[in-house]
């Protein structure tokens, strides 16, 4: 080719997070040649650590660098929606994109949110997507069109570019009747599959359960005739960014002569963005949690948070007994309007036993009809695809095993082509069959402390290596002429005291081998020598470390 | 009362584990006069450390001392049946008791395993009751009525005393069909309530489970049609110590024409223990897994031992790709026959996720019938309660929330008390009405690498805080005036570096506006100031020691 042809423009999908992960929703989408891409961001999500395998880790993002070092070409970030899983990273990772944010109202003010909170509402302000509306950027013109999920506002993005339409789901369901917000626009994703799909980038979430997610207004219709059978005080927990559920909760305790009051900071805070935003104006008036503390019990319900067992949320803190405003006793119930998320399991049922232990009734989801998935069963991912028609299904937003499922699914629905992309992997979209191309860095960066540290430091992995076997640590002095010359002090944290008198003992009769060593020579032998009497003495071998102070 | 009036005799009863736990069980049953008491202690059993919770804990058990330290009034140990949460503490809490040990068959052959690898087998030989058999402690005379579970030779304890009797029904389920073992001895359980009994001390595990349990039988019919569907390597992963699942499975595989191979020692281990004591003599041959390895494909099953997620266990190494002998790919599938334990999630999800990413199928119980559970659910509990007619209910293994639902179930049933115990709670069951007379000391015991310790001791939790926020230790060395001789060292495990340096900064600030403080004052002083100075770094406050070496 000679140098003064250009190469020709491509389409590229480019997942950096959320595949083989439920979170940390990072999708890319790039145009142009190759040496000159311009690229959108669709969701900037987080994961939340956990205590076995990332602990001390609060919040794990994607590792964006491969975008971060070609800043200037990135457009922007557009949000679907505002579940964590789809915003919770943009406040850390903007600085380093330095890009504009695009999202609809309801999202936008959320994010608005978090960047205040980052002291960064000064240097990025979010730009609004009217719901419905549209965006361009560069050869990417997106229609947001309204779809159905737990959440208000989320959306599908018809991606238009001279290549080519991408549709993006983001996460969905079909509800009929999502009580608050828009319905699925099914006009606008019918036109959408008439004119043509390349390829429908979709959740996966839910790919292995059959049939249908099922409908708010049924759980609407249910928790109202339960909430009706209870006697003394009535909490119930979920989601807070569930603002159709709160509603809905809100309305039944009204049908039945109960006050409501919001226990718990982020309910607080979803009630007041719906509010802001439009959404919520019939919702009868919720109290703060003081102001329902002299009423009878059975005219009091609480809406609260910790459905997951978060230790530091309203429930686990009224089911430990010292919540400030709010206690509930023998008689009272709490309703769990919510599923648990895996890994959540245990911490769920600690609460649950404390509850039970004090005569308090619990209703959840394994008993009563008090929650629908607000993502897409195989019935509703075929519905999507009856509409779409796309030429490529490219599941995203799942563990591995449901993205595999959604893929055998859509071959199963006829759609010519399904790739499972794993984070980092580069799609070529357009022109032509879509191929891998590239594999560019991915990874996880983790929110250590207040400090952004990538999981390839190993230090969540060094402490989770402390935490099996304790770190034992051994300092030394030697003289200016590396000779040993005070007693060595043994530390062995986290480990049976006989272990640091045996490592104590070992290290003294290495240095009386080891007169003449080198003081590197000396600090390895010393190490060994450590770190083999813990385990001669305990059975596992710490972490060894060792100190040397010179004089 | 006169000094020479002996106080009354009274029959009690101690739970020190398996009460607001599932694991762990531990009872015991006391008669005599509270001073003079005589006890026999039902299962002895482990609970499996969790590594959020109880980092480095493999195993814990309850801490006995109360008995222990009354040990010559100890008749014996009973095992009711042979899994780990009621058999896996006797042979690392018996040193501390001295007592007999009694169980049926094919149980005392696999305590005997465990005393053999503890090297206790020279001091104890566990007695052996057979099937349907009878046994006389002291005060206390047991029948053991067989009953079914998820294993050989479960059983229920009919313990007689001179006050009466107490049905105690160790883990059990109504499966009228168990294909491997006897079935639930319905005759001799109505022919107890006929007699009258004082308290029936029942498994929790499924109160709060709907209907009834299934048969093994109707897994049998699923199980063996579903393989039949099968093309490729079929591996079916399950509990070992589930002896009918393993004929099932073996059965299944002769239908199909395939040959089933053992992979994993617990799988071995439980079918050489059921074949010694006289089980399984129809079972197809099974093979060693190297044996299978020149098969086609569709003549091969392996039953592997894994379907927790254990890292270790034949099912992790096949689907990370590093099993000696065993590997799948591309259109084999696994079945995993059992269901999941909570806290479990993960790591099963883990593992299917690997299995998935290389194409092979995966077949669970959330979407085929290739599971039932061992104990009982709601309808068999009420079963129980027909046939027993017992004056007194007493859940225990179970969580708090299983407990308490079993309990109201049981009042809903008419049975005129019910009572929770809590670990460490003794009951007075006779004479009179049955009432709380004591609490006793209980708690848990960390089997931490090879070292017994108590929970309370804080080791798993002091290596809990260094996986959250690592460990600094600052090294100071002071002369025989008690002033700083060195330089100052600093370490950081699991921190950022940056906080090292921002700790190393603050230690000497600290040191050079202390030189005159005593030792300790300064060790002191350097302690809180190098924490202060890595919360300020990083927003976590690391467990900080600080070591002096004296010149």
């Amino acid at each position: 080719m000679p140098k003064s042809m250009p190469l020709p423009d491509e389409l590229v999908f480019l997942p950096l997070g959320g595949s083989g992960e439920i979170g940390m929703n990072f999708n890319a989408y790039g145009f142009g040649p190759p040496n000159n891409r311009q690229w959108i961001i669709v969701d900037c999500g987080v994961l939340f650590g956990r205590e076995g395998s990332s602990p001390g880790v609060d919040l794990i993002m994607p590792d964006i660098r491969f975008l971060a070092e070609q800043r200037e070409n990135v457009l922007g970030i557009v949000a679907t929606h505002a579940h964590e899983d789809h915003i919770g990273a943009i406040a850390h990772l903007w600085p380093s994109l330095r890009c504009p944010v695009y999202a609809t109202p309801f999202t936008a003010r959320l994010i608005m949110g978090k960047l205040d909170e980052a002291g960064l509402t000064s240097k990025l302000k979010v730009r609004e997507v009217p719901v419905g509306g549209k965006l361009t950027l560069g050869p990417f013109s997106m229609d947001f069109i309204s779809i159905t999920h737990s959440i208000l506002e989320p959306n599908l993005l018809a991606i238009r570019t001279p290549l080519g339409v991408v549709a993006h789901t983001g996460d969905w369901k079909i509800d009929p009747d999502p009580m608050v917000g828009e319905a699925t626009d099914t006009a606008a994703l019918e036109v959408l599959g008439d004119e043509g799909v390349l390829a429908l980038v979709c959740d996966s979430t839910n790919a292995l359960v059959p049939g249908s997610s099922g409908s708010e207004a049924k759980v609407r219709e249910s928790l109202t005739a339960l909430i009706g059978t209870l006697k003394g005080r009535v909490a119930v927990t979920g989601f807070a960014s569930n603002v159709a559920r709160l509603d809905t909760v809100a309305r039944a305790a009204k049908v039945h002569g109960r006050r409501v009051a919001l226990v718990g900071r982020s309910m607080q805070k979803m009630v007041a963005a719906a509010r802001e935003t439009g959404y919520l104006k019939d919702m009868p008036p919720v109290l703060d949690e003081a102001e329902v503390a002299d009423l009878p019990a059975h005219k009091v319900l609480y809406l609260c948070t910790g459905s997951q067992g978060e230790p530091r949320a309203a429930l686990a803190r009224i089911a430990a007994g010292n919540h400030p405003n709010v206690s509930l006793s023998k008689g009272d119930s709490v309703i769990f309007s919510s599923r648990v998320i895996p890994g959540n399991e245990i911490a769920i049922a600690e609460i649950q036993n404390k509850l039970a232990a004090n005569g308090i009734a619990l209703l959840t989801a394994e008993d009563h009809f008090v929650h629908v998935s607000g993502h897409p069963c195989r019935d509703e991912l075929a519905q999507m695809y009856r509409w779409i028609r796309p030429k490529l299904a490219v599941p995203v937003h799942g563990e591995m095993r449901h993205q595999v499922a959604h893929a055998a699914l859509a071959r199963e629905l006829q759609v010519p082509q399904a790739i499972v992309p794993q984070n980092g992997q580069m799609f070529r979209l357009a022109p032509g069959r879509p191929e891998l191309i590239d594999e560019v860095p991915s990874g996880r960066i983790h929110m250590d402390g207040r400090v952004l540290v990538a999981e390839g430091e190993g230090l969540a992995k060094d402490r989770r290596a402390m935490a099996f076997a304790g770190l034992l640590v051994v300092s030394l002095v030697v003289d200016n002429k590396g000779r040993i010359a005070a007693e060595p002090v043994v530390l062995g944290e986290g480990m049976p005291e006989a272990v640091e008198e045996a490592v104590l003992k070992a290290v003294e009769d290495t240095l009386a081998k080891n007169k003449r060593s080198d003081p590197d020579d000396l600090a390895e032998n010393v190490r060994r020598a450590a770190r083999r009497a813990a385990h001669d003495a305990w059975g596992k071998k710490p972490m060894t470390r060792v100190l040397v102070t010179e004089l």
